[in-house]
């Protein structure tokens, strides 16, 4: 049958899409009508006509005329069939085609924007797995089938509430585990109850941020230091102060030099993060005293700690603190996969309930799915067996890149400090122009290295450089065959007037016993 | 061989847990040194003397002296063996033991923790599904199998890398799936790289909030409205208007009294909330005239308007908006299941890598494989078929709700407005007293409703009372059962004095074409 004319152009009408027909041609009517494609008086197609042309039921047609009555865009006529209404409701403006950046509104002017301009999120590149990558555990060797076999399982005896909203404050049975750990691989006794899960360490610093500090109150942490740590502290500080290190990290009289102001002290007390520096007790416990005096608060950041390869870990400061005074966070991200999202934060008993209501109000809670198999993961075992695994995985990467780097690169001046822990390796450097050159050099070569301004912000004047190496990411032989690239890469720089020639820090922990 | 003598109380200090024994035994001296039960002077026993007594080795013992020494918390006298430190780090505390609640520091006194007291987190309450449970759709019908199916084989064939940290703004192929569904199903165009992926859709409100709000702005909504809104935006609003509704939603009027510093309204226009209303077209765009004169931002909540039982759905303010002042929330914790924590948030490209940051800040992004799980359901089709059978079951549960109402309640002369859309209806009752009478009475009767003050928050004065009754939770029979429940229940305050008789609201969508 000859399709009917019509009296205007129906091409591009057609639904190619399989979705709602009405809806869509609504969605196109509309905005005919309104950018003036179909001027007002318009007469519309009878809807046999219309459905006949454009190959639809006439009742999808029907509907869309309806529609469009109701929204007042086209009037009936007795007897005369349907027009494009003479008087649209006001202001109606065409927006269904994006793109009209002339006249979209410029974006917000707060200070959180601006602020957050200078920020970089970190992000695993795209592509396998490379050496140096930072930040990064040994992800080749997460157990990817018992998780999924365990998945499964949950999947098959789940019961439908448990797909609902849940606890904000975290599956009890998982922050039950988690304090059991605590407990015995760290020595922090904490209860279920003041434990929270947390998207990641990262939720945990923007939590105890939003929480604990008043409008004009002030923050420090050290210089360099973990730079995600400082975006979440500036969502809730009106400064953010950065203390400068020295051999036993963070300098309490730079930090005691700071107004009342400062109220929040975040800090990576077990391995700094980038320089690796291990906190020893008499500097924890001044810290203790700072916060005590001016009534201040510690965030403790305790990632990467079950990592030590050189004496056992120090007590964290949070299990040294009778005042109560110092937040504890921890992350799974470096056990497991950071793609998991799941740390938590330690506080008193008595702010869970508020700390939960912000969880809450910022996201709700951690998915309900995740939570069962990882309390079903630590419950079983295999979180203990895979930890030692991953521990045994460290510490032979960092063997490698050791002897590696000894061999390779030791012998051209560059000397690599043994990591007492952690996943990563600082190699500090005279000053940012040598930190460029040997970064720019090692990319070109295809090794991926952090340089320290990029991964841990400016440090104070006096702080020198370096760039964090993370060892973790891939098996010895690709350690070993990043470091001979790094040695071809860099000895041109070595080989120049670079002073490339570096002492190892002693440890803190190898004091011989008299 | 009989144990020697050992100069102090062993008992205690034996490891019964397979923990890390020289990390326990450490942390158990620590402990005894720190608070006095071995005091200043005490000499130790030999390591060999102190392995026997617990029963572990020499090597165990002497590496936990060796900790204890570097912390300054022993002394070593040559050839004399070790004791007790004649003076301790100073300030160190004992606080292993949890619990000392009188010198444990006070909770902050920060606005926000303030805040956060009036404010108590919605959650799916424990035990199976009941009617009429509200916030949760048919969760007995999610396809666990197929998910779970997706799951595994996302493990199988996962590369270690997408085990890291990923993309802020989410996963590339979910925002681009989900931006197509956006422009199919809701008429609203919109690019992937105008889609941000959100920790559901109380994320998406609490990162508009943040970014945009400058100190000192406002913000408004609803009344009643979305409690877990009302909080979320109390995060960055100095104050938050509570704007009362007509039959057509939120009245402009109103709005329009306030003051020039209130520069964000959160709007559930498909579907208002708690009550039901769709906001008709004119009234969209005069908000929209609102915020274009006011230079301020719209915050279009969509929940819930996949569900819809009459008439088509009104094209989402957003798509109306040339202007892009209107920001667009959407969630799939009605579609899929709340626990998931997945939604999404459009706005305009130019402003996507800003609020990523944001979201970075806040907490990096969501779950790696939870997205690319989601993106395979909706890819291979599972999404839409799941989204028809969920629109099916959604119809079938309102009807039997309407027909067991009009059999068993409206002759008590309690008559409930048909809702048009949505996983709820709305019970509007006169005042607050019967509010409380009939929620008091349905459950002791054993079924869940969602008093309009506890969902809702203070309506205005204005604003009457009413219930919240969910009719997605639960079967056909279940609810069948629990309106019988319910008319015995009530029947008592229905003979009573309680002005019960209500007109149903006539529903803007079923003009009559003339």
């Amino acid at each position: 049958m000859r399709a009917p004319a019509l009296p205007f152009d129906a091409s591009g009408l057609a639904l190619e899409d399989p979705g709602p027909r009405a809806a869509t041609l609504v969605a196109r009517l509309r905005l005919r009508v309104l950018d003036g494609r179909l001027p007002a008086g318009t007469r519309l197609p009878t809807t046999r006509a219309l459905a006949q042309a454009l190959g639809l039921s006439r009742n999808t047609v029907v509907r869309a005329y309806e529609q469009l009555l109701d929204e007042g865009l086209i009037a009936s006529r007795v007897g005369d069939g349907s027009y494009v209404a003479a008087r649209l409701p006001s202001t109606a403006e065409p927006a269904g085609a994006r793109g009209a950046p002339a006249s979209a509104a410029p974006p917000p002017d707060t200070q959180v924007w601006r602020q957050l301009q200078a920020f970089t999120p970190g992000r695993t590149p795209d592509g396998p797995q490379r050496a140096f990558r930072w930040g990064s555990p040994a992800l080749d060797l997460f157990p990817a089938e018992v998780w999924s076999r365990l998945q499964a399982r949950a999947w098959r005896r789940h019961e439908p509430q448990s797909l609902g909203y849940g606890d904000p404050a975290g599956l009890p049975r998982l922050r039950a585990l988690l304090a059991d750990y605590l407990r015995s691989a760290r020595g922090l006794h904490c209860s279920a109850d003041e434990l929270l899960i947390t998207a990641g360490a990262q939720q945990a610093i923007a939590l105890a941020a939003l929480a604990l500090l008043r409008p004009g109150d002030e923050a420090a942490m050290e210089a360099p230091g973990y730079r995600a740590a400082t975006a979440a502290l500036t969502l809730a500080a009106t400064r953010v102060h950065r203390v400068p290190l020295d051999a036993q990290g963070l300098r309490p009289a730079a930090l005691a030099a700071l107004g009342p102001r400062c109220r929040l002290l975040y800090l990576t007390p077990s391995h700094q993060f980038p320089t690796g520096v291990s906190m020893p007790l008499q500097r924890r416990l001044d810290l203790l005293d700072w916060a005590r005096a001016r009534q201040a608060w510690i965030l403790e950041d305790d990632y990467d700690s079950e990592y030590r390869y050189t004496g056992l870990p120090l007590a964290p400061m949070a299990s040294l603190d009778a005042q109560r005074r110092t937040l504890y966070v921890g992350s799974l991200s470096k056990l497991l996969f950071p793609g998991l999202r799941l740390g938590y934060l330690v506080a008193p008993a008595a702010w869970m309930p508020t700390l939960a209501r912000l969880r809450a109000v910022l996201d709700r809670h951690s998915a309900c799915m995740d939570q069962q198999v990882l309390a079903d993961f630590i419950e079983q075992g295999h979180f203990l067996r895979h930890l030692r695994r991953m521990r045994r995985a460290a510490n032979e990467r960092r063997s490698t890149l050791l002897e590696a780097w000894a061999q390779d690169l030791t012998p051209l001046g560059l000397a690599l400090p043994p990591p007492d822990g952690g996943l990563h390796a600082f190699l500090p450097l005279p000053d940012a122009r040598t930190e460029r050159a040997l970064a720019d050099a090692a990319a070109a070569a295809g090794v991926e290295v952090g340089p320290m301004r990029q991964v841990g912000g400016q440090p104070d004047p006096l702080g020198g450089a370096g760039l964090v190496l993370g060892f973790a990411a891939v098996p010895p032989p690709q350690i070993r065959d990043a470091v001979r690239r790094l040695a071809q890469a860099w000895r041109p720089c070595c080989a120049a007037d670079l002073p490339c020639v570096l002492r190892p820090a002693r440890s803190a922990w190898r004091r011989a016993e008299n």
